[in-house]
């Protein structure tokens, strides 16, 4: 039995940990080989680009941020392009990826991703390709599993940043806004701004009311704590606002503008006049060693997955509910996103501790 | 209203997490007075120790160890001792402590503690004193809860140590032992080991042999890893042998010694002749700033004990299970330990990555 | 004896490691009283703010960030304004200042503080207020000593960052751009950079060319290293261009905008077409515990000072020559800024490594 | 020109630094090649241990710990043994190790370690082999150079921990104490101690009196500080008492037992009467990424060491006086211990503030 073994879309601290867990388990409790492919689905299409992993080669990996098979991120997999006669053309490739697959002599995948690469690894599962899948995303807005590993590593950076900013804000008495990660939803803005005592945390599931956030800011400084910290979602949005745009040039290449952090702290500036200063913690936050929760959850979903696929089980997603590891079918896996509940209990304890959302 | 809130036991990172949460939520949330009790129970032992914590006064509190209100670790809590005409005598001072929670015009307690201090607690309520739990135990084995905070924090200092041995290890061709907390139960060795990328854990509930843990060690010796990292729990003990004693000396002072760790050490040196190191982690695994996921869990208690409070559910503790805080009786809280299943799913998803547990 | 003792300028750590050094050493060593002054000089105008310091009172901030003391930041020092008639005036205040430290009953003050903070210190002390000051800049870039405080810790900072993008950078073939503190001086940029193994260092003292910095970036992909990690002092300048500017508000609030991070990552993106991120590190670097060497010499200046104060050497600064603590006059002591030498050993040793300055 | 590398004795953080700067000066200054040799002397012994290494095989080990060319502990250097018919025999191998150079076709070496390898690297080099030398030891105490990388790691690990012990010893009124390396001289301890907020620092330099420590701790006991740390060396020892002595079987394998430290914690015990705890970090201390601060200077040690060996100056070793690289012959390079002065600037500022050394 020979089985390969790719990461696909952004990375998250934990990759490494789920590669070790199948190379390792798959040899000790199954005795049988892993090929990893390179950089996504691109390794498996003409020419593939793969290689023999053993329990030496993937020594070292576990607490290493990244992932040592690289990756790529489609940002939309379902229509693939290729150069064509020079020119890119939209094909779908399927076909090939499917005869490479057998061609490397593989009895399937094992296929780690967020949404869309969950997604392909679906479509080429009912096309005949044995495939499991495992998921993956520092935002944990996967429905399907209670918990993705990366998201604690993520919330831990976040949440340092915040512990240093602290003292420089009240030093200094002044309002520090951190942008972080979070696109669509807002739980690492959330947890990391309840884990860094945080005054205010905007997220895109709660349209925020700038007027609202100022008047908290005003509040404190009123009562004796002449400083702020306001920490701000990427995808937040003031009510009856636009999402932050993320601007993309036609030359091919994405420049991250910390859109709304800076617009935030523009508009506290001007309507506090205080001394305001933006942070954009931007990729720090996919990066650095996994926290000993993701490389434990990492090992559970990687060993999960290669029993899975001993019994031939395809077409299944691993995943977390409670404390158990369970799998449910990859096409639910990627069904909506899992959004922070308005009014649920960790918003509600948030706003006990007097954190406004500027709602 | 006025609440009095109290830590007893052994410390752990977090604690002042709670402390915060309930005092900032029955500010912002209910409007009503905390006053802090100092040392415990202690401090409601006449003469009292008592101060008032308003949110000015747990400002910056957050991200830090140990418990601003200072903790006793009171070994056996249900047979209290006073010194009466210069003797120490046994008596039951639930009385004493019943009057001064009178005196002090408290509407009753929130406790936080473990094992221990929660029975305490549960005798209080019988006795009339209106009383809300909070679960404390970095060793993570109290059933009624599936985490508490601490836990993860334990598990964070004991990972970054084996992080920090590997390296040497690797170097060397080092056999390196760690004793990690755990007299009861193995958690915290179970999950750094995991996350830590050990070769051997030791814990309380698989009872080891020392043959079968040296020759894991010469076969990744012969396969070429020629180091090898054992992790080992306080209350580790072989197969048919007795529990590593706590070596207490009349004077009163208790020196804990690291037993076990160093005589698993002596052994391997002696069976596989190679070079060993021991480390005994200690104390350091009770300190430090708590993890986000802990301080989150903590202000999550600390919000819901208050709300508890507030209900006048008294009696009650709270809890996690999967996601969702939600509450127990006292009683029901203190009964048993939550021992790692030999058998389970973390316990085999280690063996199938080649860990040995020395069975 | 009565000492008073104040913090100005952009906080670092390490600032209440002097606090506390001063507080204990003149308590152990001299037997004598300290008042702390709250917020730099403000603390001095009338009303006075100020407050006893034992070392009761200062438990605990050793490990601490920021300055319990407070600070402002004055941009420019020697023009000091005050709110007369409702109109802002440019008045000069050092009698006011001499006549409240006569009447707190001060002997004398230690001031620690950057440029400008220095420079109010000793025309204080030309004016006839006995003063000694301690150096402070996490940029160390002030000439009349080796090493300030807060500058090993910021540096410490912008690596970890560094060490995160590392993998992420590598696992997506990206470059990542890291905008770091160093308006006028790039000692931060170039050792986190050879710290952080950055391939392309961009500092005040070595004017860029963008297109050296693109070669380089190309270069590595050709060869294989299909990702690059830029770090950009905040005041990095194209050859014969401007300076990043720093936007000020007339309403009174700064807000700093990451310019030429942002603008180099553009460039980069445009003329390589590679995918390129911008991380901009901000008041981070600022913030956290410092590390035990600022913490060391922190705790060696604030002793050295006070042993200044008790000998009467009114008019010296504290400072680091190798190894020894050693003074000068305060007028040295801000006499212009210690620049990177853009061919010095430090330098060269980057270039030896394949490092590019963009020359 | 092809150079051999290799690094001998106990590992410290920084040495791949130094590895990976004369891998990549060797290529881009010098365009020649470099072959690493494994596991210090041992791999220059027939039958040969070698690699060649590149720019390509070294990638990433810029933050990590150990060392990738393997050690060995060489106890006394010089006196090798060799396994003959069976039986260890001393035997003089400098010829073979001699032959071995010529025959890889190596210019001349550059090695890597503390006193015992420098002095193996000193004769080789009396023989006729090209040689340059790297000091290395984080026990900082090679008389020819200011300072040697992995110390400050070291530092940093020490003070981490006491760091975290300060919660949970204040919360509990317990005695910790904290034994740290340093067989023959207390840097690591004096440094750490400082930086930790420790109360008692106990060194080889200066012999303590057991009852002034307890002097201290119950003086601070008495004026409201009901806890205590205290730092021991390895090598710390009573007025008039012996070493602690390193047991080390006749069976071939060293068992460090923290002696000082659990001798000192019993002692502490009876004569205060208090709970005391004791930690024995041991090799922790070796491990884990190196400082900013230690990656650099071995950067410039590695950059150094390759522009001696390109100018021919055989026979020299590179150290650090003031902030300058400069070089001293390897025979002085290993003349003697670097102490902490009994009376010098950093103990006399310890002791201003309040951190009794135990005389």
């Amino acid at each position: 039995m020979k089985i390969g073994v790719l990461t696909g879309g952004g990375d998250a601290p934990g990759l490494n940990a789920v590669i070790r867990a199948i190379v390792k388990s798959s040899k000790v409790k199954y005795n049988c080989e892993v090929l990893g492919i390179e950089e996504g689905f691109d390794g498996l299409l003409s020419p593939v680009k793969v290689r023999a992993m053993t329990p030496w080669t993937i020594r070292g990996i576990l607490p290493t941020g990244g992932t040592v098979l690289g990756t790529t991120s489609t940002i939309n997999p379902m229509e693939m392009t290729k150069k064509i006669d020079g020119k890119e053309q939209q094909v779908d490739l399927s076909g090939e990826l499917k005869k490479n697959v057998e061609e490397l002599g593989l009895s399937g995948l094992i296929v780690i991703g967020g949404d869309g690469t969950l997604k392909i690894a679906d479509n080429l599962y009912k096309l005949g390709v044995p495939t499991i899948g495992i998921p993956k995303t520092i935002d944990n807005d996967i429905p399907a599993t209670d918990v993705t590993f990366g998201f604690q590593t993520a919330v831990n950076t976040a949440t340092e940043a915040l512990d240093k900013l602290h003292t420089t804000a009240e030093s200094h008495h002044r309002v520090i806004v951190v942008e972080v990660m979070g696109r669509y939803v807002g739980w690492i803005a959330l947890e990391a701004g309840i884990a860094g005592g945080a005054d205010v945390i905007l997220i895109p599931e709660i349209p925020f009311q700038i007027d609202q956030v100022c008047k908290k800011i005003v509040a404190r400084y009123e009562q004796g704590s002449r400083f702020s910290i306001v920490v701000v979602a990427e995808g937040a949005k003031p009510l009856g606002g636009e999402m932050s745009v993320i601007k993309r040039s036609e030359t091919g290449y994405a420049l991250r503008l910390g859109g709304i952090g800076n617009k935030v702290g523009e508009e506290i500036g001007g309507c506090t006049k205080m001394d305001v200063r933006v942070t954009v913690l931007g990729h720090i936050q996919r990066g650095g060693s996994p926290t000993p929760y993701d490389r434990i959850l990492a090992t559970r979903f990687g060993v999960a997955a290669m029993d899975l696929f001993a019994q031939g089980r395809f077409g299944e997603m691993v995943c977390l509910k409670g404390d158990e590891i369970c799998s449910v079918p990859l096409s639910e896996a990627t069904r909506g996103l899992k959004f922070v509940p308005a009014d649920g209990e960790r918003v509600r304890a948030a706003e006990a501790l007097g954190i406004s959302f500027g709602r």
